[in-house]
């Protein structure tokens, strides 16, 4: 086998995590160390950023600001939600990939970016442009198919059970007048972030006493009859709700509606579950509730991320480009928990196709039998996922994160 | 001067913050080095925990918890909104006071909590109960009057600017569809907390690009054109609003209605300014906008709290008992920045009531000429006070707070 010679590029997709950029700086060390990629580039905002040509070369940034991307959260490297629909966009695509001879695409991204990749993957097998295409795993949501879990996954989780232990604590100190306190969290329509807080709790009287998930139909009876319980036993009740809690009827319970309402993919976008479930207590109960939206800080929280989540985010960045290298092509790197007593993750590859279909959604085992909680196992998959800390350079106080110049090719 | 002689009582009061609990540390360990000061006492839930008799030994507690209250977020003492107002609630506080022998009195909180302990004391006066009542600030708010800043404050703006970079560099990355990010800032009428998420930027591409103080009445076409602008400049905009932005008619921007919208002492409770925002951007610029309510996350994030920020709570609890033990009465302690070219900060005194009877709103002429930043000066001021890093226990990769055993006597 003859090994490929030409240039790689790197893209981050959809919405961004506390440790995408460690994968995108994976990807960009180690593709840096091979003679077959000559220069590496990134696209500016994802595919958009292929479609538009707005690519730069990274072997113009400082090697510092290239090692800073492992403690700066977001993508540095710009992100989208643009599904490519047209075959003409697939085209345009290749057209880009053969000005800047481009050999290499390694998509950082979830199930819609793995599906992108793997598109182009395809024309460009189908009219004769040699090149490969890898995927590196990306989502908060942790829903992607083939991988035992998702870089990004430790680090929201590690963070929204900390503000849930603190918030916890704020109502544990106010209950006499702020009774009831309820945190919404991202996750869409699968509800592995939300039932992440659950690790905060580790007695009786610790936040959160009540986790609402997308798997199981709202029921506002209850729902409120659950608080009221709390209540009774400890004065109080923090609930953790996801944003994809449906009614039986498959609606979500506070849906957004308007021209914003959906994303490009057609995706519902959603949010003001907690702000609904805060008038249902107050109006129901007759309590006051107050409610947390923490929104986007949950997913970009690297002044507390997990080191174990940036370390596997790294790997599966590397892992990509060493794959690629060996002859590997269409595929995704995934995260597989080795059989071994102590935890530890080793690396395995699924094709792109597979996870672009697919979906990893919260086992229905793992609910707890009252509907509001979850199983030790849950707690056993979870923990080994959270533990260390990403330590941010520091600057006046405040964390220090980089941006690239962006020399435009 | 004879030294009084007798049991003391610290309790803790109004909204909780990261550090009130190192001030509640301060007290304890200093009281508990002086042989003039029996058993040293808790009320749980402030004031509220007089009224009830519901009374603790700190005694009777693990050192090492009362260590760990300089780790331990919110009020673990317990805290309340409650405001006395008959005058046999106050000759009920001096009963309890008289039954378990205080003589000592330590209250650590906001103007209303000081306004509490000047009256119980000046009853103590009047009836002949030999008494000695303190004050320890704490406010978020940062609007006490008398004192530099307010233990609390530090620590709540280094982590929302924190938040605010981590959130704007999401933003950064996701411009292409969410345009717009809009996060709101907790406290009350004055601009302090807002205002200090400017510490976030450090050039003109950082978040947060507007920010929207209470000092400022709101004027919509301006915010809008603010937005706008700075779309057309980098392609998008971040905006911090304090809960308290008010219209020129001096109405909330948007005010919680119904039974829950006053707490005890009438204030009006705020929140979902950032949501009215999010939706006059979208109807009236049309890009998408998110928006983030971190509400009570924000004051209680130990996780990263400032130190500097915590050791001035803990000397502000030290200091109240030793100038308690040197014959000092109906004051509280305010800390004061030493005429020094570097930042030290000392410690002073107010009476309570003019703390009480005060308020320092936030500078008019540390607002930017445009109505949406603040000054240089205003940075120097903040800067000195979120410089370095609590680092609270760890335990299976998330924090570990106290709790006490609260043996009542």
């Amino acid at each position: 086998m003859s090994i490929l010679r030409g240039n790689a590029i790197v893209a981050q997709s959809g919405g961004p995590t506390a440790v995408i950029n460690a994968s995108a700086c994976g990807v960009i060390q180690e593709a840096m160390k091979h003679k077959a990629i000559g220069k590496v580039f990134a696209a500016h905002n994802g595919i958009l950023g292929v479609l538009e040509d707005t690519i730069f070369d990274l072997g113009a940034e400082d090697r510092r600001a290239i090692e800073g991307l492992k403690v700066s959260p977001a993508s540095a490297l710009g992100s989208c939600r643009h599904k490519l629909k047209r075959k003409e966009d697939f085209e345009r695509i290749l057209e880009v990939f053969k000005k800047h001879n481009i050999r290499y695409f390694f998509y950082i991204g979830g199930n819609d970016s793995m599906d992108t990749a793997d598109k182009v993957n395809n024309l460009a097998a189908e009219t004769g442009w040699e090149m490969v295409a890898m995927g590196v795993p990306k989502t908060i949501d942790n829903d992607l198919a083939e991988t035992d879990h998702c870089p990004g996954y430790g680090s929201v989780i590690k963070y929204l059970a900390t503000m849930t232990m603190e918030a916890g604590r704020d109502t544990e100190a106010m209950y006499t007048t702020d009774t009831v306190n309820i945190i919404e969290a991202m996750g869409r329509n699968a509800g592995w972030i939300a039932a992440g807080t659950a690790l905060a709790k580790r007695n009786e009287e610790d936040a959160p006493h009540m986790i609402l998930l997308p798997e199981t139909p709202f029921d506002n009876d209850r729902f409120l009859s659950g608080v009221q319980e709390w209540i009774k036993r400890i004065g109080r009740c923090v609930v953790v709700v996801s944003e994809g809690v449906k009614n039986p009827d498959k609606s979500y319970l506070s849906e957004m509606k308007g021209a914003f309402g959906r994303d490009s993919f057609g995706h519902a976008q959603l949010g003001g579950a907690a702000q609904f479930l805060q008038s249902a207590v107050e109006a129901q109960i007759g309590v006051k509730a107050r409610f947390a939206m923490p929104s986007t800080i949950q997913r970009t929280g690297i002044h507390f991320a997990s080191l174990t989540d940036s370390r596997e985010a790294y790997l599966a960045g590397c892992t990509a480009v060493r794959l690629a290298l060996k002859g590997e092509n269409g595929k995704m790197v995934t995260l597989i928990r080795a059989d071994t007593k102590r935890y530890r993750c080793i690396t395995g590859t699924a094709p792109l196709a597979a996870v672009a279909n697919g979906e990893k959604p919260f086992p229905r085992e793992w609910i707890g039998s009252d509907g509001f909680s979850v199983t030790d196992d849950f707690i056993a998959y979870a923990l080994p996922l959270i533990q260390g800390e990403v330590k941010p350079r520091m600057k006046n106080g405040l964390p220090e994160f980089v941006r690239f110049k962006k020399n435009y090719v």
